[in-house]
């Protein structure tokens, strides 16, 4: 309750307090500096006051260690983790995660407003803070197919939703910049409602002010320091972005200053499974930057208060009267891990491990209709991999693929034929690749090639394919390729590894082809399984399933593949797998 | 319009821009730095980026001359200045103030609601961002009649007024740490829509941090360096003001760091009028800060972006992309005096002069009910000023009135008697003040006497008298002071000086007592000549109206007079003038 005589009461020393931390160091995020031996006094799940010690129904004497706020993460895709979020709390809060704010994006991509809601639904009950942001961008583009199609008036209805705290990352920038009148339709409906958060990778100079001009207030996409720079003059709010697939917080560092740092914070934007259980999540990313030289305070500001402010969420992120008591006690200042995680005064987790009681398993929200998301074409077979040749002396596109980017490389190379037919070739590291529609919407395959996978025999299928997450397919030989599809759908999505026409592993993502309906500890099992059949099939990349996830994506640069075809992402367009461009 | 198609192409350089400030140096109060040598380019009100130069309409080369945001004024009674809105525009404008937080908190005491939404309708249609907080103290206190009480739900329904910002400075501060539940349901009503504004002088430890932990966010009664260092600890904004009555930047402007000065701001709380043509308004608190060795960059921060950041306004108070185009032009970094002034991209004010159209003198709103408010009891006369002695050996509290302080001293002296009566006496600067209800609610007056005035023959009155606006009056004799009081009553309100029977010169502030109907060139010289007059009379101080104001202010420390009678503020209720007390 706000204003509640109750927190009042226990503040000016007249009542006693739920639960005190007593000999703390206090991290004092508006000072941005430490308060030695004082109490945390909490009522009511709300920090009644910092000082001298009281009466109290419990008492945790931290014995000197440090208390600060728990971690908020500014912009994830839960979906990156392939759990629920009913799972995700049970490896994030161990991490002193009390916050976050979910982009349903993928899950948006492949169901809908349905798919988002059964997220929100899924988040209820937890002992997380767990806010949304408004997928502003389904499908991310023209050139693919996706489950569904979102508009200004499809989104309105989730801002009645007070979870729900901006419209999320506006990946359509050029559509900005060129001030698209249904784009500029999604972005006033968030900015009459909320915030408008952005996405805008290296956008620089006038197109970037004509992006910040439409008011869209944040970006954690810059990979430079000077693009970092560039856009915090600007006004923008720079998330600081350490995840899986991009880790960006060693080259941007240096760009914190004391006067500019609450207008910085931190996101992890993807988050694999074993990554979140093993590295941490945004108490990674603060010890990350603390090893690279900043501030330990600042870095905890950043992944705390700063958020929480440019959210607008006047109770969280801070020790301080008045606010909710989502605290992490750790004991090393320079590199924090949470021994105990408190959200609204009780303990969550410790050790590493969630304390607090798993939901119900009758709260669950139904799940049905995010099952069997996964069609193939009515015609489908090792056929629909085949690709003639039109032209003997042309020359084929082939994207290069980098294991630890988003972005490829449209290399050209000489073809190999066969009976008129345009066929893998291990020897060069030469792999087909396919971008088959799976929402049962036409079944359009999109075929091409790719280097960079480094196997020479078996296939690698996804039906986590960014961002309309279509079944995507890479292999040495088409019979593979098709087994591996089939053993999606059956599953209704997931990964796997074929080869020889045998599935050697396969890690099922049954609802919306996205995420798991095991336990997080299953999930990373499975996982782990998948990964370690990949390398028998001798691929050097760790996981090769992130790559593969994002060759899809026909919004980053620089050639792709979606189901309508091969995507050259700097002209915008569906190009052709042979040329006779150089 | 938000997201603005036309703003957005002539960021991007497609499309010439309505307004260019070329060869700029720009104040960038995100990095708190300097842009040399830049323009600034304007469309549709807004910036539409900072850069290179462009086609526009028209052009203004400033010379390479600092263009910074406009400032605003966190927090205001413009009642202060006497002058309606629109007539405060045209002083403040050329000031560079293109922002400000009216509480209309006196016309509240005074009127209501209806009083509030005079202001409110006053304030439109004017080249000014006026943002209002609801006034939450109305009455300031039940030791005094005033000419409305609020509660909650009076207060409501302002909130459907975009323009209204806040709940405006919860000075029942002991109200909230002791959890009144009216008071907290007004911070709860503030709370849900916007932000509660503090006001909690002196207010330290515990009890701080119970007003804190109500969910208040800010403070501007901060005297000194300790008590802003605790407050900004605690998590509250602190507003520096420098206003008419109270001075506190000097005191208090080494609290500011690179760390907390996005939670410092400026406001000045009261404004006399001339003080306001001569002195400035936040420009002056910007320059004085800067005088007292804060940076100038951040100086202007604080006066501007710091403000709007706080009441959670995303346009205003920067010059960057998306920006309202409120702007100032001014010479010397080190001293800001604007000399051009923009609102919404159209110079308002130049050289001193408000240079936008005033409003059509058909749009100004009616009045008619904020006339004829003051009323005096139906047997008043000379005789109801006498005060009977009841004790002829008991001592006299007397009023000690410091002229630089809204803190008076309780002072015990020895009476004159005469016939059975406690009369003034001059020679020892004892002279008798009266407080008359006046707002057609018993007509009760209070009486006393005060010291600090010194002048020896003659009366002051004045309707002006926080926070009830009583009639108070002081003097040396009966007849004067009742002839004062009559004066006002058929102005409807105002300020005078009486001697001999006559009026020596008249302010009349005929809207609610509080508010002049004539031009700001008008008022300011009718000032003058009340205060030339003043000094005819003898007194000392510059302007004696000022302290007189604060005498029946019966929430601040330490001897008041209401129309009650006299109050022991420390003890908060009613005390007798004769006194066995030492």
């Amino acid at each position: 309750m706000p204003a509640d005589p109750e927190l009042i009461a226990v503040a000016r020393g007249d009542a006693p307090a739920d639960l005190v931390l007593s000999n703390a160091r206090v991290i004092n995020v508006f000072t941005r500096d430490i308060e030695d031996n004082v109490n945390v006094v909490i009522k009511n799940g709300a920090i009644a006051r910092i000082g001298d010690d009281t009466d109290a129904a419990h008492r945790i004497d931290v014995g000197g260690s440090y208390v600060g706020p728990g971690f908020i993460d500014a912009h994830m895709h839960v979906e990156s983790t392939m759990m629920r979020p009913s799972e995700f709390v049970r490896l994030a809060l161990p991490h002193g995660t009390t916050g976050v704010v979910f982009d349903p994006h993928e899950i948006a991509n492949v169901c809908g407003i349905p798919g988002m809601r059964f997220l929100m639904d899924d988040a209820r009950d937890l002992p997380m803070r767990i806010m949304f942001a408004a997928s502003s961008c389904v499908p991310a583009s023209h050139l693919e197919t996706a489950g569904a199609a979102l508009s200004a008036d499809d989104l309105a209805p989730l801002f009645d939703d007070d979870r729900v705290v901006a419209l999320a990352e506006m990946m359509n920038f050029p559509g900005v910049v060129h001030a698209f009148p249904d784009v500029l339709e999604k972005v006033r409906l968030g900015l009459e409602h909320r915030i408008v958060d952005g996405h805008c990778p290296g956008l620089r100079g006038d197109e970037l002010q004509a992006y910040i001009a439409a008011g869209i207030s944040s970006d954690h996409e810059c990979t430079t320091a000077d693009e970092a720079r560039e856009k915090l003059r600007r006004g923008m709010q720079v998330y600081l972005r350490e995840g899986s697939a991009a880790r960006n917080i060693e080259a941007l560092v240096s760009v914190v200053t004391a006067e500019n740092a609450h207008r910085c914070c931190f996101c992890t934007d993807d988050r694999h499974p074993g990554d979140l259980r093993d590295e941490g999540h945004i108490d990674h990313a603060v010890r990350r930057a603390i090893a690279c030289g900043l501030d330990p305070v600042t870095a905890i500001a950043m992944g705390s208060r700063h958020t929480a402010q440019h959210y607008n969420q006047r109770e969280l992120g801070a020790v301080a009267p008045g606010m909710r008591a989502d605290l992490v006690v750790f004991d090393d200042a320079r590199a924090p891990s949470p021994r105990q995680v408190f959200v609204d005064g009780v303990l969550v987790a410790e050790d590493g491990v969630m304390t607090a009681p798993p939901r119900a398993a009758d709260r669950a929200p139904d799940d049905a209709h995010l099952r069997n998301t996964v069609h193939l074409p009515d015609d489908f077979g090792a056929h629909r991999f085949r690709i003639e040749s039109s032209n003997p002396t042309a020359n084929i596109r082939v994207i290069g693929m980098n294991p630890h980017s988003l972005v490829t490389e449209h290399l050209v190379m000489p073809a190999t034929r066969r009976d008129g037919e345009l066929v893998t070739d291990p020897d060069r590291d030469l792999l087909k690749l396919a971008v088959i529609e799976r929402h049962g919407k036409g079944g359009s395959i999109g075929l091409g090639f790719v280097t960079g996978f480094g196997f020479r025999d078996g296939a690698l299928a996804s039906t986590v394919g960014h961002d309309s997450h279509n079944l995507t397919v890479v292999g040495s030989n088409d019979i593979d390729m098709e087994k591996a599809a089939r053993v999606l759908t059956k599953y209704g999505g997931g990964q796997c590894v074929v080869r020889g026409g045998k599935v050697l592993a396969c890690l099922p993502l049954p609802l919306a082809g996205l995420l798991s309906d095991e336990s997080a500890e299953a999930l990373v099992e499975q996982q782990q399984q998948v990964l370690e059949k990949v390398r028998e099939l001798g691929c050097p990349h760790h996981d090769p399933f992130m790559p593969l996830s994002f060759l899809p994506l026909s919004v980053i640069p620089t050639l792709k593949l979606s189901d309508q075809g091969l995507v050259d992402v700097n002209r915008f367009r569906i190009v052709t797998v042979e040329t006779t461009e150089d």
